[in-house]
């Protein structure tokens, strides 16, 4: 992520999909490499998809019944190590603050790469009795891990996020909580992302360090390989133990919370690029494309007075309609130009309008997702747009929804699942025995891991373990990841 | 800001007024202290003010033509160092990251404690022609402050703001875009928080590190003691010539971008708890309020059958209407206990409401600023509940209005000053010369400094130096401050 090369031309997809990605994020202003190893800039193309994420997102938040709050970007050194599990998890990816001013800290501080420790500490203030149960607090923050290998959106040394941090009387609360963020996560990606998403556990190896147990979803980017789209992990009562979170039960007993903690963040945005992106670069499902409808119109004869006129109405009636809207009226550029320039861009629907066009009462209109043209009328305009970019939306799933399922097999054996990830990567679900040993070993000779266990397993079935062969009752999801 | 103590009484306004602050803070759980110096940790309910503050501003920041973007958290030492007038403004302050997991980092890395330096290096890759100018970006981010002495909200060593960046292609585009802010500012706060401010220009010593002009909003605090709300910075070509930022002019010139920067931040919740509150608690303005009406169910004989369904449909019903409220159907509190307790947290309307109510088809409203309590109809209660709330809105205004007018003094005569200073405190209006040993010796013998010098001047009269006797032609607003 260091690199400075000034973007001009688009690296087919087909081509090489790792420099397509950047290519498209560079060249359509998304983002931009920072002169820090591992950071970014979100340009405002690209923030303003963060800003649509936040708002549909926040909302599902808030309408189940979370608040927000925020906590300190520091976290002490100690309290880190209170916790040692959490701490060898993290201590590799810690920046840390040893100086204020020209003065040596007493103690270091962590720049949070997570904030289960200083919210378990905040918690244990506050709680005291089952009355002050559940607590259910939500963060959006910046986030440091000092990562080795960065990307930009996937995998940065700074990145944005949403933090849910719940206090619960029971395990079966924090569980159920748990299960309700999981699937609050798996609706939100799919409806608004048009994203579809495998669900279900991780294993040991896979969890989140000091959860008992780590949930997430999971999509399969265009190139096959897999991407953790969001986690929801059921702490039990660990960090309740470690920073003595207690409150008096109904029979004035004292207990130790059981809490959770959740989060997706802006890993999404690249979720989204390489989701749908194609060769003429990105596709952006409307919900959270940060333009929905781009105006272009032809600049041909006396376009100023004949054509941009009717245009500009067009675009304040969208707008007024709710839409988000853009009219391309530059005049250094041709209307040629600003066809492929919105198509790299990936605004769902682009309204071309000439003068023959202003006579008849009617644009043309080209679908991103399948350069599909056709004319509307003008008159009524906003509910068509509308109803048509639900449709996008639609098409942009299912397409995304198709190549899932050609993307994913059932295989019991193991040349036959080497041979696949080889030719094809895509989801492989098979048996897994449960041992750590034939996990690690399928990691360490095809690079895939178990993505999910998915959750619940359905229709149990019996096999044997894809390594080795032993009788085995774990369907699992692998895959190559990010 | 270590203080541990458990706020069970707050301390009254008139007895101590910082102890006030903080007590109500605490007690009212807008914010907490975090386990290290000087940071906080701000609470749901404290997070909902920044919520609204956020929306309301956001959408003005974009009307007025800005878009939002993010720049890293980190700044290299060296892009500090190029700019020395700045560096020296916020060395002193600056938190240094020195380590990225186990190993030493070849440069310190600061927290920001401001963008100038990073966003002003990404400018220099942006901005190559007038075509690209202006450039119209806000952010919302933490930043980081390394504070001597803090206040929850007021000063403290991590702090939440919204921070502006502009380049134009003129001093004159410049000029107009701080103004344009300041205006923004002001009429943002006079009209979503309620308090009355002055504004205009900062003296040389009082400007940003590296500004060529600050401007500033700054309010009188119930004290007697002015705040700075909000600050716009005409920036001139400085950032412009140290990190290169140049473009190529309508004829084909090469020029130094003019730049300008503004920001407000969650000391605005301060300003509400301290320009507002009094005796019984926080008072907040509607347009601000996290919860705009409490309904309190009178809890006498079958009131969960009698009174609670009424109580509900009217939550029901306000809700739909758009506006915050909260209904308080807790058993274990009595109605006179909830009382206090939502005046204490400066709820704006109070509906109550018991079986004669119900059978009168009416609730009592009590207004929190003046404690005037009225009977309203429960037909129709939306419609005259948003009425009660605009003239709660404006009646807050008008109090904090008039008690700056009322403590707004014009002095001729220094010994008339440090009296007025002694015992009343306030804003005081005086010619100042112009010369920086005078301001100097009068913040050095009375601790007032010039808060603004209000642009534009208005009618110019001339007067004598409120310090040394010259004939002086600045009409400056001196204070005390926080």
């Amino acid at each position: 992520m260091s690199e400075e090369r000034l973007v001009t031309q688009i690296t087919p997809k087909s081509e090489d999909f790792s420099r397509w990605y950047v290519d498209l994020i560079r060249r359509a202003e998304l983002a931009d490499y920072a002169p820090m190893k591992g950071m970014m800039v979100i340009r405002p193309y690209g923030y303003a998809i963060w800003e649509n994420i936040q708002r549909l997102l926040d909302k599902r938040i808030k309408d189940t019944g979370h608040i927000n709050a925020y906590f300190p970007l520091f976290i002490p050194e100690s309290f880190l190590r209170k916790e040692m599990e959490h701490l060898k998890g993290f201590a590799p990816e810690v920046a840390w603050v040893t100086h204020g001013g020209d003065d040596e800290l007493e103690e270091r501080l962590a720049v949070r790469p997570t904030s289960e420790a200083i919210i378990g500490y905040m918690y244990s203030k506050w709680i005291k009795s089952w009355r002050d149960l559940p607590v259910l607090i939500n963060q959006w923050a910046n986030v440091v891990r000092w990562e080795k290998v960065t990307r930009p959106f996937l995998r940065t040394t700074e990145f944005l996020w949403q933090e849910g941090h719940t206090a619960h009387a029971s395990f079966e609360e924090a569980q159920a909580e748990t299960l309700l963020i999981l699937e609050m996560y798996r609706e939100f990606v799919e409806t608004e992302l048009a994203i579809p998403v495998i669900y279900g556990q991780k294993t040991e190896r896979e969890k989140f360090a000091g959860a008992l147990a780590t949930y997430a979803i999971e999509a399969l980017m265009s190139d096959g390989k897999a991407l953790q789209m969001g986690t929801s992990h059921n702490l039990g009562q660990h960090f309740a133990r470690v920073f003595n979170i207690r409150f008096e039960d109904n029979n004035q007993d004292l207990q130790y919370a059981w809490q959770t903690s959740w989060g997706v963040s802006t890993r999404l945005i690249g979720a989204l690029v390489m989701a749908h992106g194609d060769d003429s670069g990105l596709v952006f499902p409307p919900q959270v494309a940060p333009i929905q409808v781009v105006i272009v119109p032809i600049s041909v004869g006396n376009w100023r007075e004949t054509v941009l006129p009717v245009a500009t109405e067009i675009k304040n009636n969208l707008k007024n309609a709710g839409l988000r809207v853009f009219l391309d009226d530059r005049a250094e550029y041709t209307p040629g130009w600003k066809f492929s320039e919105w198509e790299m861009r990936g605004v769902p629907l682009r309204l071309e309008i000439g003068p023959r066009d202003v006579k008849n009462n009617q644009v043309v209109a080209c679908r991103r997702e399948n350069q599909v043209k056709i004319t509307l009328e003008i008159t009524g305009l906003e509910t068509k747009v509308k109803e048509l970019l639900a449709e996008i939306q639609r098409a942009i799933f299912d397409k995304a929804l198709s190549f899932q399922k050609e993307n994913t097999y059932e295989v019991e054996d193991y040349k036959e699942f080497k041979s696949i990830l080889e030719e094809k990567r895509g989801f492989i679900k098979a048996f897994w025995c449960g041992s750590e040993e034939c996990e690690a070993k399928i990691k360490e000779e095809t690079m895939a891991t178990i993505r999910v266990i998915p959750h619940p397993q359905g229709e149990q079935k019996k096999g044997r373990c894809l390594y080795c062969q032993k009788p085995a009752s774990i369907a699992a999801v692998f895959a190559r990841s990010y």
